[in-house]
């Protein structure tokens, strides 16, 4: 069946989800059932909009291809639409069929994390429903937070996981210079996922120490034990450095941002004065005495630091495009690319589909046997889940000194 | 006459001043007068406890060479020691001349901000007081902050500067990938001048935007006309980006961000729980609707990211702690070696030494003629100074994914 090849993207921002579009856009240049390769500007919301762009010309460019592997974010933009249920409104769908006719879309590749997928089920489940034979949906995951299942990895989690490492490496090195105690907290993101917070430990790769305490949202975290597990390091380290989870929770299930955040709220009338950086470090001020402390906040950096790429995510983040796109031009639909891992030495994957339903709406969080007995770090097994995933570097290209990007619309 | 050659770092760390140390070294391992080369741990504090540690040996090293000009912080260490005035008390620099003497050292390159300046004015005045003719000490300039005088720009500045133009230019494009409005406000470090919040608006050099609103501590800010900016900037584009040093004062001179904090101080008895841009981002919470808030430190990033280190920063440190060890071997003391910019285009410079006295605690702040009138942006000839900085690119090694550093202690 020859058609046009659709590609749209959704969820947040990542270094490496455009690679995932040249992906799609490198299987669709060299398929003989593809006719044009069109994005929709801002993922499904761009759809129902009917506003797409021709990629064909654009990415026939290896200068462009190039450029579009090393601009971070989302080169076609995202959304936050959920779509109604299918049982329950049939109006949405209906009208994403007749566009997809209207526009002679045969394939269509979704980039994006649980949200995403979730809209590539429900699209599957009622083109299914339907009987419709000519239109197949893919899914290709995307997710910083790494924590879509069936996959072993999401695109985008090793070039965070590279820029954590990188991170903590630097402020390792940072806090070091002076010979007075430092105690540093630095919030990583991750609500109810630990992932991202783990790769801190990926800073002892180059001889460094690592953090000393290591906290993912997957365990809680009382306060006392905090104080001691800091008192304990302080008297080990002169300079004691602490990944956190956002997400961290004590042991009521209360975000431990929230529980401060709430008394402030009645005094300022505002909410989100702190994150769980800034709550553990006034912590520390209020109960530690004879130590500088600071908080950091990673913030967006964490997501959009397409310096930091790391080569073995931006390459499987392609491969998974191409992937998706292969597997929608064979006929599959209502399925998600993923990346099965054959061996950790040497590093070896291979690309699959799995079930979108299966991965819809479902977290994967860390084993609760990676993370240590004491909760704060985590285990060998970790370090060699993580390691392959941040090798190899990008080469960038520059533009008066800044990193050059590339522009879609 | 042939002496060992010492060299020490103070102040806070950057992504340049260990090039400095290799500049130093090289010019050391290549004189006929040099006999050791010495590094002190700590700065002037490792001086007074004699920590010293042998350089030759590890820098003889090509790859031990380009590793010291990739891995951030300070190497050697830093310290916050303020030698007292040598009129009131001459103990601590009769201790220094002793131990300079014991270990032969006839060469001292002295490598910092403001207060590393103030040390190598004041052990000059009394080594001239005192006739001393063995000890020779010079001064090389290091502050991300860019405000030392005589020198056209400071190393690390340049690395930093990099860093921030790429980060803008990457949370442009984070921000752009959602169609609903958006406020961020980006806090840079920065006390009392400005250099590196200006540097912001080299996210533009890759066709970006660059933030619509740059607020330098040098000019007073009101509330009221913060407001009004940032509703004349929401109508024109949908992501408004602001970058803010955390030094910026209202119109009574008092930091914005304490203004808040001393509210909060009463309540939580603690001061810093939020900088400038947590108070910015409350204001335009309170005032302006219909946005998403978000507020960012770039905090220690900025000042230890080798990874985005400048080319140009890093060769004109190394030059100038070759520069400063010329001129302490040439017999020169009271010094520091310094940047003269002979032009833009081409971007020519040629190294100096200026009078260290003159140096020594003062602070070059932004021209206020480099900032608009109307206090929201730079200008042209900003841009023009800071586009040079910028440019080029450090090739890095890394080690299992994470960047190679070296440790001298």
């Amino acid at each position: 069946m020859r058609a046009n090849l659709l590609v749209a993207q959704s969820g947040g921002p990542s270094a490496a989800i455009n690679a995932t579009v040249s992906g799609v856009a490198e299987f669709g240049l060299v398929s003989n059932n593809v006719d044009k390769i069109l994005g929709a500007v801002n993922g499904i919301q761009g759809v129902l909009n009917e506003n797409f762009i021709e990629l064909c010309d654009v990415l026939s460019s290896p200068r462009n291809m190039q450029l579009l592997c090393q601009t971070p974010a989302a080169a076609l933009g995202s959304c936050r639409l959920k779509l109604a249920d299918v049982d329950k409104d049939e109006t949405i769908y209906e009208k994403i069929v007749s566009i997809f006719r209207k526009h002679n879309i045969g394939y269509f590749v979704y980039i994006g994390g649980n949200d995403s997928m979730d809209t590539v089920r429900k699209l599957s489940l009622y083109i299914e429903k339907k009987g419709i034979e000519d239109i197949k949906v893919m899914g290709a995951p995307k997710t910083i937070d790494n924590d879509l299942s069936l996959t072993d990895h999401c695109p985008g989690f090793g070039s965070a996981a590279k820029y954590i490492a990188t991170t903590f490496t630097e402020l390792e090195r940072d806090r070091a210079v002076y010979n007075d105690q430092s105690i540093t907290v630095v919030e990583v993101m991750g609500r109810n996922a630990g992932w991202l917070t783990a790769a801190s430990i990926l800073a002892k790769e180059n001889g460094g120490h690592g953090p000393q305490l290591i906290y993912l949202c997957e365990k809680p975290l009382s306060k006392e034990k905090f104080i001691e597990d800091v008192k304990r390091e302080m008297k080990k380290s002169l300079h004691v450095i602490i990944a956190v989870s956002e997400g961290v929770k004590d042991e009521d299930g209360r975000y431990l941002s929230e529980s401060v955040q709430s008394g402030d709220e009645d005094v300022f009338g505002h909410k989100y004065i702190s994150g769980v950086a800034n709550v553990l470090g006034d912590i520390i001020r209020e109960n530690i005495s004879g130590a500088k402390v600071r908080a950091i906040e990673l913030n967006l950096m964490q997501r959009c630091s397409a310096r930091n790429a790391s080569l073995t995510d931006i390459y499987e983040s392609r491969m998974l495009g191409q992937k998706a796109a292969s597997c929608a031009i064979e006929g599959k639909t209502g399925r998600m690319a993923a990346v099965e891992r054959i061996s950790n030495n040497p590093y070896k994957v291979r690309y699959i589909d799995v079930d979108v339903a299966k991965v819809a709406n479902l977290e994967k969080t860390v084993p609760l046997e990676w993370i240590t007995e004491d909760g704060c770090q985590v285990t060998e097994e970790m370090l060699e889940y993580l390691r392959p995933l941040i090798q190899g570097e990008v080469n960038m290209t520059f533009i008066n000194g800044t990193p050059e990007h590339i522009r879609l619309y």
